[in-house]
């Protein structure tokens, strides 16, 4: 509205007027207003604030699946920050598909949603663009943005792995497994770079067969370990990239014998009650959550500094899987 | 629409043309639609058409909490059923209080979806009458409406109970606690029930002093557990009313040397993991979740038969946590 009022060259009053339909202005102001709004594009945002003007506004949130612990978690602490903030959210799951994620999103920003938190599945965002010039906020949350310039709350997915693939080595491991998610997911490869960073700083050779990075499955999970278990020089020690991939071998190791040390990213509920408990290198959901939404709020109240990343630090949770010596 | 037509005496075609701001509808047709709108208390709709004609309808969801997993897989299945119906999805979390359920369903209400699914946390929902009446679609989920009639889907929580307690009693328990959620929470009195109904049926006298309802912390568990455990007729087996209850006296237990057998309501990660194992009383959120929004949108669709409830069924999966003999 600042903008509109200087562009038009009227007091901001004028412009609340005109934006609320108020009586008492003159069409020729009416026609000024008009103008500068359709010059500055703020056209997308007509349907947002008509509702706004009736109760609230809405917020969107893309995610990778609510039901995921991770993402519902998340999702509590955006909605948190919205309710402050005076808004309502949308939210809707992008199962991990990049076009589903683009959908979904332009489905918000169509006169629905003053600002997306979006939780990426796609690396090409350029979609958005036109969004954000007419003034959609967009933060990007766990993951970048790919090909625009945007805000982004990460965590330090690197420096993390190093942190529980160096917490394995400090126990004499060197034959040290890693299990991830697909190729293709941000997070998922800078896990294997911490991994392989870790390794190197230990002067442990990088051996590409005891990586194992796929779509979390059971089946998946039991050749990997097969593979990794089996020959002359097994591995002593795994080193899980996500919660669901850390489940995924707890249930397979329950049936066999041998019994590798096991360090997982990402914490989950009950993994201190597991036998032996289950160590993890810890990020918090809801930081990260509340952090995206914090910057989001921030964009919607003016702030026009150029596109910032946060990162996020991990903590290293020792509770008996990953003590288990070489 | 129909029911302006008709009120207004006009044609469909008409009160769509009106509606939708179309030309070729004289000055005294347009008033006489608006007029009826008006009449009926159509108004509330209009910000919900608005935003149907950019892109596509929304219907909301307000939960507990969506962080819970109860939560957070029916969101995810009443989130499918919006999407496969082209609509997008609002959620919002209750935080178990009834003010904040009736201010986020209003919010939601107020031009902004074509229904509701509701997981109440209060008891009257007089409330949502005049949207009902408006138009807007409101289901109920895992608890009934208060003071309205409207579509619930339920889950048969006292049948489950009598399931979970008489196997308990199967196993020769006639000393069987039970902890449950707070006093006003409609699940968690029909579970009571349930117990108590299992007790009778086997001719074992119902002791108040054996359950505890409370808010779900540890201290309250604990505090529930030395009373239980205390004395010289100690329980020998615990039914939990829901999945928190379950793993906080799953925490507790680890500290004690008895380990009077358990039973909880409510499946949950990693149950069949934990030494021993835990046999539950599950219940299917998604089903639950799909359901309801199926009914949701038989109603959108222009079902108009009364209101229903849907009660689903509950099964036992015994898994060693409740075959501790007495």
């Amino acid at each position: 509205m600042n903008d509109v009022a200087r562009h038009a060259g009227v007091g901001l009053k004028t412009v609340s007027r005109v934006v609320n339909g108020e009586p008492r202005v003159s069409s020729a102001m009416v026609q000024r207003v008009r103008q500068a709004i359709e010059d500055l594009g703020f056209r997308r945002h007509e349907g947002a604030r008509l509702l706004r003007r009736g109760r609230t506004a809405c917020v969107g949130l893309v995610l990778e699946d609510v039901a995921d612990p991770f993402s519902s978690a998340l999702t509590r602490a955006v909605e948190s920050e919205a309710w402050a903030n005076g808004f309502l959210l949308l939210t809707g799951s992008s199962g991990e598909d990049a076009v589903q994620e683009r959908e979904l999103t332009l489905a918000f920003c169509a006169g629905r949603v003053d600002g997306v938190v979006v939780v990426p599945a796609g690396d090409d965002h350029r979609y958005l663009a036109p969004e954000i010039e007419a003034g959609v906020a967009a933060v990007f949350a766990d993951r970048p943005a790919g090909r625009i310039e945007a805000d982004a709350v990460l965590v330090d997915n690197t420096g993390g792995a190093r942190l529980g693939v160096g917490h394995l080595l400090e126990q004499g491991h060197r034959r040290i497994g890693h299990i991830g998610d697909a190729e293709g997911i941000f997070t998922a490869g800078e896990r294997q770079r911490g991994y392989r960073e870790a390794l190197e700083a230990a002067e442990v050779p990088y051996d590409p067969s005891l990586v194992a990075r796929g779509p979390v499955e059971q089946e998946f999970i039991r050749h990997a370990l097969d593979r990794m278990l089996a020959g002359p020089e097994p591995v002593t020690a795994v080193f899980t990239g996500n919660n669901r991939a850390t489940v995924a071998v707890i249930r397979d190791l329950a049936t066999r014998e041998r019994r590798p040390a096991l360090v997982g990213f990402d914490d989950f509920e009950l993994a201190d009650m597991l036998s032996p408990a289950v160590t993890v290198v810890a990020q918090d959901a809801a930081v990260l959550g509340r952090t995206a939404a914090q910057v989001l709020f921030q964009r919607l109240g003016g702030d026009v500094s150029s596109a910032r990343t946060i990162e996020l630090q991990t903590r290293l949770i020792p509770r008996g899987s990953g003590e288990i010596p070489a």
